[in-house]
């Protein structure tokens, strides 16, 4: 692991509500984060299933990583991603929850 | 009340989560929504504390009724606003609570 390469995160003490509804109002980009609390784990950049393409993808998980909700990381070449799940609950309790359940109800944006 | 001028409401079973995000990620539209929920009465439409025009503050009004958010009606002639919170609740149970207590805890959009 390179920890120059690691990009910026933000404290999510320094994160808006506004920012992190702008992050989460794209159905892609919680479709990323969906899967991430589905799998309980970290997902490689490229092992997504995304209806867009790589550098549309690589946008969203830039969205996402400036807005608090996810981690972003390298494990050799691999971009890892982590839901900071914990952290998002502690500064905006029951969103991410709330946001996860709704999304597993309802039906595919793709 | 007059029944014939009551606009048209969607019932929640037909609103997805994508379109009541996109009426909650605006801040004066959350601003309502935090408004109602802290009266935890219904509020005409010139009553609210709002930093926007009257005719903007009616669009705003719109989409989040058309969301599903809010319910609309006349009392002689005011417009009323009430929130939907029960049937919200249960389409997306916990969002609009973390919703309104993360507005709560955030700076003013104002």
């Amino acid at each position: 692991m390179d920890e120059g390469r690691t990009p910026p995160h933000p404290d999510l003490a320094q994160v808006g509500l506004q920012q992190v509804l702008e992050a989460l109002v794209d159905p892609v980009r919680r479709g990323i984060v969906t899967q991430l609390a589905t799998a309980g784990a970290d997902i490689r950049c490229g092992d997504f299933d995304l209806p867009v393409s790589k550098s549309t993808a690589t946008h969203h998980f830039k969205v996402l990583r400036e807005a608090g909700v996810i981690r972003q990381y390298y494990v050799g070449t691999s971009r890892m991603n982590a839901l900071r799940d914990t952290e998002l609950d502690g500064a905006f309790p029951g969103l991410l929850a709330a946001l996860v359940t709704a999304e597993a109800g309802a039906p595919a944006t793709t």
